[in-house]
């Protein structure tokens, strides 16, 4: 709890001084005044957060976090949870979606075991192409079934934060000015459909979807299962590690130190989908302060994602009906957001290009 | 008009047995199937336009189409027309938006000045970055007035149209894999805006916007300009290149003659905004084979994009409320497409990652 502590009482605002440079400096250039739209905005962002206008992209990551569910044994997923430990493999192998967009934007994959229900140290990245890191940060061999009890105690919880942030600060001496988040775990949406519902204040019909594939009758059983997980537990909503220890996971708590440690270090955290926009929830509750270096990358096709990007106030960049997770969409985000703080800091002013101004406002 | 009407004579229907073997392949990768939304259907577009499933994307060019247009003279436009010639300028010197994100996506820029209303043969490109060309495809000083009269002649129009398959074929020696549509042409939201009217049949005042930021006043008055030039020439819907001489551009019958020539050489064409989309309703309506070869990067902020997009059957990839042209959107798209085709041509499938397979359907 040291960690999570320190962590959460030195957050600071992002720079208003940096945001209105950079706004400033956009009104400049040759170009008419907002065209570049959103992309404006992100640079911005990008500056107020590094409270630097000048601040470059270099060292680009996304952090794909591991772990397993004890509620799978209810059957909310397509898919047998073994596969969570075989995609941890592929993802080091670098045959994954994650890994070749992190090779398309020139990002680095690493790949964080927050709880797989399997031994993974038995796996070694490939170096073939260099890109990608596993780190054990293991809290436990998947959680316990929320359905009949907490899904982990409430240590487990801080720890599974406290697993992110350090994974973050791990990262730190190679450089890091940006990341992404990203999550493996089969069975992960039900708990981040709990976690939308509790502290969102959702219905759990209107929270749930399918997930990876789930025919009608499953996704009913999975509502049923969601429903009867917060009965058993009643997660208190004012309290966020509870929620993240009765309903949660341990990669959506590696996901909210993640956002909560990338934010101490004032560098800014592209959200990927459901999960990852779970664990953002559970970060923001922990401190509002967070929010300003939230960007969110994409809205998922999974049911409820555009209600939690509502609750945290963001409005994706992309709409490209993606529900895979890995990081996929957080890699497109940051290569949008990259692309922008490159707009503003290589084009040439209206003054430089000697291109008129507009003669009418 | 022959390079044009053999241009039409021989366009070809994309491959579908190179749509069906991408979309097969597709189902055998370690994902749940339908994950990658919207980029696998691009991989697919791309497949089926090439006719082959493992086609990579090597070569992108950006083809930037400058003209000038003489009814810039009824004060439609809030910049003065020498920026055109002034930002084909900054083009050359790599400093404009649409540079950076060349650079960024590491594709090439073509500036072809279709019809600037000055002498650009004293420009060079500048070689610091070695990632533009300038072309010189002048069908002549900038348009006529077309609220007097119309823009150009007949034979003009075609020329402007064989001005574009001319550019892109003399870029396919260096090898050209997938090109994107840009603009640059004070006062052309005027005539696309015209062209939307009469070619999507839609009423003027909902096709026109304010371009580059007229305020209230100045968009009543170009809404005015346009009726007029309706009324005036009486271009016939039936009759694209009628069209495209009456109420048209150079530029955008240059953006026309790309679409048309790419689609001929099998090559997918990103759109751009809304310039780059009324040449290739110009296009589209010469031949409707051209349609899919067609991707729609961005929808513009400018108001009459989307009804454009939805006569020509498109959905936008990105809505970042950019409304600057040049080409800025459609690198952007290209990314994405890139991004598409890397994953389906790298990604590990279920039998080679050994992940297993979803249980349920």
């Amino acid at each position: 709890m040291e960690l999570l502590q320190y962590i959460l009482n030195h957050i600071e605002d992002v720079s208003t001084s940096a945001y209105d440079h950079a706004r400033a400096a956009f009104s400049a250039l040759a170009i008419p005044s907002g065209s570049l739209g959103r992309l404006e905005e992100l640079a911005i962002v990008y500056a107020a957060a590094k409270g630097d206008v000048n601040h470059k992209i270099k060292h680009k990551k996304v952090f794909t976090m591991a772990g397993d569910h004890g509620v799978a044994v209810e059957g909310v997923s397509a898919f047998p949870q073994q596969v969570t430990m075989q995609m941890v493999k592929n993802f080091l192998e670098g045959g994954a979606a994650v890994n070749v967009l992190a090779r398309h934007i020139g990002a680095k994959v690493i790949v964080v075991d927050c709880g797989v229900a399997a031994d993974v140290t038995t796996l070694t990245p490939s170096n073939q192409c260099g890109n990608q890191a596993l780190k054990i940060k293991k809290v436990g061999l998947g959680t316990k079934n929320m359905a009949v009890g907490p899904a982990m105690s409430r240590s487990e919880a801080i720890q599974s934060i406290e697993a992110g942030i350090e994974a973050l600060e791990e990262e730190l001496q190679d450089g890091l000015d940006i990341i992404g988040t990203g999550d493996m775990g089969i069975a992960n949406t039900t708990p981040s459909s709990a976690i939308l519902a509790v502290l969102g204040n959702v219905d759990v019909d209107t929270a749930t979807g399918r997930g990876t594939g789930l025919n009608e009758e499953s996704l009913q059983k999975k509502i049923r299962v969601i429903k009867k997980s917060i009965e058993v537990n009643k997660p208190n909503p004012h309290d966020p590690i509870d929620v993240l220890a009765k309903v949660g996971g341990y990669e959506i708590g590696g996901i909210a130190g993640l956002c909560l440690g990338a934010a101490h270090h004032r560098i800014p955290v592209v959200l990927d989908g459901f999960i990852s926009t779970a664990g953002a929830m559970i970060a923001n509750a922990l401190e509002p302060r967070v929010n300003r270096y939230l960007i969110a990358s994409h809205v998922s096709a999974e049911k409820g994602h555009k209600l939690m990007l509502k609750h945290l106030g963001k409005s994706p960049l992309l709409d490209l009906h993606m529900r895979l997770g890995e990081g996929t969409g957080a890699l497109l985000g940051i290569n949008l957001v990259e692309a922008a703080v490159k707009l503003l800091h290589e084009m040439a002013t209206f003054h430089d290009a000697g291109v008129s101004k507009p003669c009418q406002k």
